[in-house]
This record gives structure tokens, C-alpha cells and sequence, in this order.
């Protein structure tokens, strides 16, 4: 499978498979401080960000992966005000979290200012809450910001990073988490983009430890397609810093006030539930 | 993208998606009087058979379709006893409702005896509950078969088969939704492979449509997913003769006496919650 002018090509070694999206033209390439970023515009997906060869998002199926990111997070937390996104430069997971009414101050702490430009540009929709006064974005390094952020100063923390390898290999660790937890106030939920549920078991059972390790009290994975993303099917893993996750506030997620496609109070308590292979691989993670 | 001789690629042109498989082998190819069928050996996936250039399946992930195209229905049929599998050549179903200790009969009635003989050398596991007892492989056109079938000869009936396109359009409509409608026993239910939820929803639709028209009482769709089939992301549509489509013996399921790796009472129950808005778009069919 080679890569042609018509189509863009993902070759995911690791799992021994390739994903494809035609397109129309390149839009934008250039090389920023720290990777390689490039726009096109798809035949049936709209608009595809590339980084490092690496699909991120595209205009048409990002939905599933910010409202899996958001909403079940948000609506385990009793009362969600504080919230902190590392990484998701595209904005999708802070308009998302800026749904929420409760919520008095979103914070996004992404490495690379000009994945945030790019989607101002080519994802303008994912964009439309940067303005929000309770919105605040930061370009930094994530791992820094956590490490100097005060105690007990967040309720929810989404790490929404790209994969585990080169500036996001930090990010699934057990000493971030440590600050993280350091950082979540008494009741807070970390979640974290944990990959796929098919190529990627000893990584989830990797971030499980790791979280149990760096303190956390009771760590869920739920789980969602993603046709852009290696095998099409991925994962987030929550975790709560003290106690366990609590049922969700399933009244206030069945009268959202605001609309998602994927997401709802069933669809979240469908997610949780693992099929045997999986809770058979996580029962066997020590803390 | 262009096949060169170290992948497989199928290129879904209606989705403008491409998948890929790292391959090592072609280990056979043939034209049967049906369709043109290929073998091979791939890197992370095990055999992988083509049809038509249309990925069929893997050793790898082939449980996902099988389990959740067998379990949930007859876990949701009160005494399942004579299964009929229109499609499904791999034997991989056949195998799945065989484990099932009160099936007394099951047909596959698969239009080309050459998919099942493949299947047998390259997929020999799907293909180990071929000689029990209770197993009638048929190798002639499913469509002629039902319209044949004596009256209330069936408790399930499990539509197993390739794309509404060429030989098999003609089982994503009405008039053999109503030859299935009438083999089926009171309480029966079929249950059809119904494709992709991102991609087809027009597809879902028109089941959903033609299984009422034709007669069933109650349609209900469940996803799961698939990462070889275009989107990643599959899923299949039950029906029922009359009444309602029962909760599933939730019981029996958890007392199941084989092993799954997807399939799990649980699993069943989260499979059949639908995301909004598929929601939304099927509650517009009308009958």
C-alpha cells in the first residue's frame, strides 16, 4: 500500500494495518517547534489533521472521541468547576467541557500553539469556545504546567495527548500522575486517552498500574469507535483520586442542555461495560 | 494508496475510507462460479479472506462478529431449537450457535460451497463444530431455500451475509423479510448483519423499514465493533415474528457454559443502546 495523490495514508506498523482517507488537496503543511503538522481536505471527512504521519482528527467522526473525552468525566464528578485539558490543541474536548454549565474555569495546557491556530483556521467549529470568559489557554509543556500547579486546585483532568511515544510518552506515567493527583482537589476524576482496546491491552493495563501507583483509588476503562484511529475502536481510562467512582449524575445527563451525538446517560453506562477479554487482561494489573 | 505486494488494501470508495493489512503470503486465489475468493497469511491478523475485494475475515478479529452475531439473539429468543444461517460459509456462526446445548438443528444454507472447503483448510477453528451431529450444511441459494422452507420450521434465523450488493441484495429486503417472517416458529426472530452505524445509516433505515413491512413486530439494532470492515464499527439488526423482543435470559447468559471474548450478558445489554443519533434517525422509519 503506497501513498498516492488521491489518498492519505496512516501505516500502523505496530498492529500490522493501514487506514486510508481520500482527498481532495493538502491545505497546509509546515514543520512547528515540536512535529509536523498537515491539513488536508478529505473526499467524505472533511478536514484531517496530521500529526507526524499520525491522523489526529477529522471534521467528520471527532464527535465520538471529544464527547467520550468530556462527558462521562464530567458527569461522574458531583460537581465538576475546575477543569484542566493537557494537550487537545484542536479545542473539541474544551468546547465540549464548556458545555457544562457548572463549570467556572476550563483550562487547556497544550505543548504546541500552532495545532490550536491551525484548528482556529481548518476546525473553526471545534473552536467556538475559546472566547468563552471561562476559557484559558495556555501553551506550555503539560508535564511543567502540573508539576508547579497548587494543590487540590482541579476537579477534572482529561489528558487528551497523542500517543504514547516522543513529547506524549510522559503523559502515561506514574510520576505525572503523581502531580496529577497532587493537583485534583478531594473527589477528582483524571481521564486519560487510552488507546485501543484491541492492539493496545498491555498499555492499558500499563496506565491502570500506573494510576493505582501514583495513588488513585478506582480506575474504569470505557470504550468507543474511532474509524480514524488505529483498528477503529479506542479507549479512555478514568480515575478517582479518593473513594470510587461515583454512579453517574444520571438526572443531569438526561436533561443536558446542550446536544451530543454520541454521548448520553446510557450510552455512558453502556461504555463502561468491558467485554470478558479485557476484564480478564485488567483483573490481572496489580497497584 | 496503492497495493504493492506487502499489503492488502480494500478501498471503500461510498465511505472514502481505506483499510490495510500487512500481508506475508497470497495464499490462494480462485474464481468459484460466485465470486472470486482470496487467502492470505497476514502479518498481526492471522489468515485474512477476500471476496470480491471485499475483506470477509480474519483469524484475529472475527470473534467480534461471530459472538454478536449468534449470542444475542439466542440469548433473546426464550428456547432456541432449530437455527437456520443464510450466509455465514466460514462456519464461524454455525460454530457459535452450536455452543448453545439446546440447539437440536442448525442449517447454514451458504450459495458457495467453495467459501466453506476454504474456510475448513485456512480457518480449521471456525470450522470444528462442522460435524456435530446437529449440523446440516446446505450449499444452495438462501433465498430460494426460505421461499421453500415449510411454515414455522425455524426459532432463529441468522442472516449472515456479505455486503446489499450483487448476490446478496437480495436479502436486505422485504420479500425475504416475509418468506423468513412466515418459516419462522411463534416467537421467532431473525437477525441480520446491518452493516456500518457511521456509514450506513440510510442502510439501517431500510431494514429497519422492510423487517416491519414484512411483517416483524418489534426491530431493535446493536453495534459492535469490527476494525477489518470499512469504519471499524458494525452492526447487526434483530427482529421478532410477534410481540416484543424479550429481555434476553439473562440468567442462562451469565451462566453460559463456553467461552466468549466479546459476548457477555453484560456485553449484550450495552450492545443494544444506541447512540442519539442513531437514534433519532431510526425513529423516522416508519413501517
Amino acid at each position: 500500500m503506497n501513498v498516492d495523490s488521491n489518498w492519505f495514508s496512516e501505516f500502523y506498523e505496530p498492529g500490522g494495518s493501514a487506514f486510508g482517507l481520500k482527498i481532495r488537496a493538502k491545505l497546509h503543511e509546515e514543520q512547528s517547534a515540536y512535529q509536523r503538522i498537515e491539513i488536508y481536505d478529505t473526499e467524505t471527512f472533511g478536514h484531517l489533521m496530521v500529526i507526524d504521519g499520525c491522523v489526529m482528527l477529522t471534521q467528520r467522526d471527532n464527535f465520538l472521541y471529544h464527547e467520550m473525552m468530556a462527558h462521562p468525566a464530567l458527569f461522574s464528578h458531583a460537581a465538576p468547576r475546575r477543569v484542566v485539558v493537557i494537550g487537545g490543541g484542536d479545542c473539541g474536548t474544551l468546547r465540549e467541557v464548556l458545555r457544562h454549565e457548572g463549570v467556572q474555569h476550563a483550562i487547556q495546557v497544550e505543548i504546541d500553539e500552532r495545532v490550536t491556530r491551525l484548528s482556529e483556521q481548518y476546525f473553526p467549529e471545534l473552536c467556538e469556545a475559546n472566547h468563552d470568559p471561562r476559557a484559558e489557554l495556555r501553551f506550555e509543556d503539560g508535564i511543567a504546567w502540573f508539576a508547579n500547579a497548587p494543590a487540590a486546585s482541579a476537579d477534572v483532568v482529561i489528558v487528551d495527548s497523542t500517543d504514547p511515544v516522543g513529547p506524549a510518552e510522559g503523559l502515561f506515567s506514574e510520576p505525572f500522575y503523581r502531580d496529577v493527583n497532587r493537583v485534583l482537589a478531594p473527589g477528582g476524576l483524571i481521564v486519560q486517552q487510552s488507546e485501543s482496546p484491541l492492539y493496545h491491552v498491555d498499555l492499558l493495563c500499563s496506565v491502570h498500574g500506573a494510576l493505582r501507583r501514583a495513588g488513585f483509588s478506582d480506575v474504569k476503562t470505557l470504550h468507543y469507535p474511532q474509524p480514524v484511529y488505529p483498528s477503529g475502536w479506542w479507549s479512555a481510562t478514568l480515575a478517582c483520586k479518593d473513594g470510587s467512582i461515583r454512579p453517574m449524575r444520571i438526572e443531569s445527563a438526561r436533561r443536558a442542555a446542550f446536544p451530543t451525538r454520541y454521548y448520553s446517560a446510557d450510552m455512558h453506562q453502556a461504555a463502561f461495560v468491558l467485554p470478558p477479554y479485557l476484564v480478564e487482561a485488567l483483573a490481572q494489573v496489580t497497584g
